[in-house]
């Protein structure tokens, strides 16, 4: 059956718990007093429909139904899980808790998206908090999967195991808080880096851009996959966590950030380190965990690359920097292409999955169209080239960080026709696969074939007549 | 000409910065006294040559040559840039530079990788400090772009431009820190964290694993793509910068961090932050911003998802759960794909790129594989279907964010051989783009074609007589 959720509160992190709830199927009540909350909220779900499924390769479950209630008596009726997301004053989450705990039924969850609160400063005072937890999300609450699942004592085993199946439910993590204290364990790190970043600022030795690129081309992407130990044990290299911890234990009492009140490192807190290390990161040696890191770097920073965006616009220039010359018009076929093959075009399996044999067929066409003229200008010009069909053959299985080059014979080119020949070998010469691609020249302002510009067909039709010349590879 | 650059002090920094220069084309001469050092340098080239090669769609530079020397003053012989890596003492550091600028280069840049060390400090006694400056990378050198590149008053322009020009070309971005202060600028940061981690683990609320988790489940995602200040001016909606700082100010004064020395919020600074907010962010309004986040992340996730490691693989297991049953084998072609097309399959231009039509196909032909019960304890018993050719044909554009579904026919299923159409459709019912594919089933062992298990051909010869009563869909 269908559950329903209530949502206590819309703006950001409301309305992102809302997103996250709809699009997993639940029904979502909504109670929220602010007369501009639907428009709000109606912005962040728009958002979420065009993220949320996008994350997935199978299709979301259907979206529940959205109702807006005009008291949060009528929202938490028949309800799974209440969150509550009203601004950070205790009073008033004291207030909203009293209503909410009077009609909620028995069974439902009653999470809280604070920042700062302990569980047990907001069940002070209820009549019922068995149900009343902490749980908190970071935003945009319907695409990152963390959640802060702080119980206090007065929170049944039973109610926080039924929290964390909720919320992985949702694609989410619970990460269980547990013990309390003040601001969890995230918003720890995050006040005092903000900390630290105002003086960086007061003191004028850093404007906001300067420090948003020291986070986003450093460590921010080391973050994004493993988090600051198992980094640091990387660090440490062959004689691992406990020797990092020395090494670099000194600067704790270094100036190094504004930020002064330091634990003392003693032998104890040395040895409680590195034993939780060696339980998080197991049987990978240094080697594993450095191949796995740089595997998922070469993964993100292409994924930003894809996007030219952050690090991944930096890749794009330096890129553009390396690139090689156009082929050789020679009466050989054109050497279009030359590469290693990535990380991420790979299956689980390791090897190159089917589909990019295709990427490297229609890379090479793009070649081929710089070569007779159809270029970034001529593109821009409002004229291209788009493939019609592709036929591959696939001749043998491609692995990661192998080398490969692409020749391209021009089979046809007259018209508004262009049609090409690939062969993809392995650098020691072993061909891989084959394409056979027909392309037509368009127009892009009416989408529909048309006469490529003189230049480029002329140039087109010499290639083609050197090519024309030469065995036909087909028959390879 | 082939510029050479000199690395003093191997380890893991070291090596690192060897790795990058060699990998773009760049002679390198190693000194290090360390009788470990080419065996430490030979672990990390093998990670680099792995690696950075990945991260282009383009091949680096020819790999330059490495050369071994016994003395700093042969090392730094015909130089254009000279890094020092060795361990945290300035008196060492002093060392090393006076027998460095004795007989570098001229016009040779030397830089230094020390994380804490101001570039006054470095300079110290030295003869000629004009070239000495800070260049702080981040491990893995070799993957990650920043560099801090602090200058002292001794350094001029020229340097710093020479510098930066030199960093940028081996694709790195050198951030200017435009005033020296102890640990720079990230470095601050990762040690306020640091400290504030310390705490965590000795006053027991979190363990290494959980403080991880805490980071790259959450706020490490947003890091790798805006850093801090850009974050928070989309928290702040469409207040914007000014009221997310009136809002959160207070908790400055809260215990949310070990670290209580904390600069006073005055009207001047707000104004300071939102200004300098403005001039990052331009034109971008806070929509704007949303979405370039978004997609970010959904890159992001997708290719940690591709890795099935950190939030890839919680995104994985969520998948697992909401899959779709197997297509039902009825009188219709099976219904195989429903999907959202995400940001990652598009070009610049915000098409699907033709090789993810292959990619659709391909995952097609898995779903008619389990169909048919050759699916994931099919494969791990040795047996599989590899695809030996596909011959796409492209009818329409398809964008990011479209829903799409694909029908399968089973065109023959008989002996060693599966040939199947595939027909991708817009929901509204667009033909978008078909795809004739030939499958031979292979030994995973052996790698070469072999009969399928017998229950497996008796399913597919049933659902190849299906379709063999409905009309040819090539026909379409």
């Amino acid at each position: 059956m269908t559950q329903t959720a209530a949502i206590i509160g819309g703006g950001v992190i409301g309305g992102g718990w809302l997103a996250r709830f709809l699009l997993n199927g639940w029904n979502v009540n909504l109670y929220d007093p602010d007369t501009q909350a639907e428009r709000k909220i109606a912005a962040v779900l728009e958002n979420a429909r065009h993220a949320l499924p996008m994350l997935y390769d199978v299709t979301l479950p259907k979206e529940g139904k959205l109702k807006i209630c005009s008291t949060i008596q009528e929202a938490v009726t028949d309800t799974s899980w209440i969150q509550e997301s009203v601004p950070e004053r205790l009073d008033l989450k004291h207030k909203v808790f009293s209503e909410i705990v009077a009609t909620a039924p028995k069974d439902a969850i009653i999470g809280s998206s604070t920042s700062g609160f302990k569980p047990s400063e907001l069940q002070q005072g209820l009549s019922s908090p068995a149900s009343v937890l902490v749980a908190h999300p970071f935003n945009p609450v319907y695409l990152l999967p963390l959640v802060e699942l702080v119980p206090s004592s007065a929170n049944p085993v039973l109610v926080l195991d039924r929290a964390k199946q909720i919320l992985t439910s949702l694609g989410m993590f619970p990460l269980h808080v547990r013990k309390e204290i003040d601001a969890h364990i995230a918003d720890r790190f995050l006040e005092a880096v903000w900390r630290e970043g105002l003086w960086l600022i007061k003191d004028g030795i850093a404007t906001t851009q300067e420090i948003d690129d020291a986070i986003r081309y450093g460590f921010g992407l080391r973050w994004a996959q493993m988090g600051l130990f198992e980094t640091y044990r990387i660090a440490g290299g062959e004689e691992g966590m406990a020797h990092f911890i020395e090494q670099f234990g000194p600067c704790l009492q270094w100036p190094w950030t504004k930020l002064m009140d330091v634990p003392e490192l003693t032998d104890e807190l040395i040895v409680q380190i590195a034993d939780q290390s060696n339980v998080q990161s197991g049987d990978k040696s240094i080697r594993d965990l450095e191949r796995l890191r740089d595997n998922n770097l070469i993964a993100l920073l292409r994924a930003l690359k894809g996007q030219d965006t952050a690090a991944g616009a930096l890749i794009n220039a330096h890129e553009a920097n390396i690139k090689p010359a156009l082929p050789e018009i020679i009466e050989e076929p054109l050497m279009t292409i030359k590469r290693v093959i990535p990380i991420d075009w790979t299956d689980y399996n390791g090897h190159m999955n089917e589909s990019r044999y295709g990427q490297v067929f229609s890379d090479a066409a793009d070649i081929v169209m710089q070569t007779v003229g159809a270029n970034a200008d001529y593109i821009r010009s409002g004229l291209s080239y788009f493939t019609v069909d592709i036929q591959i053959k696939f001749l043998a299985e491609t692995h990661a960080g192998s080398s490969i080059h692409v020749k391209s014979f021009v089979l046809q080119g007259e018209g508004k026709k262009m049609r090409l020949f690939h062969q993809m070998f392995l650098d020691n010469g072993t061909l891989m696969a084959s394409g056979e691609q027909m392309l037509i020249h368009v127009s892009l302002e009416t989408r529909r074939a048309c006469e490529p510009r003189a230049d480029v067909l002329e140039k087109l039709e010499m290639v083609a007549a050197i090519h024309a010349k030469l065995p036909d590879p087909r028959g390879v």
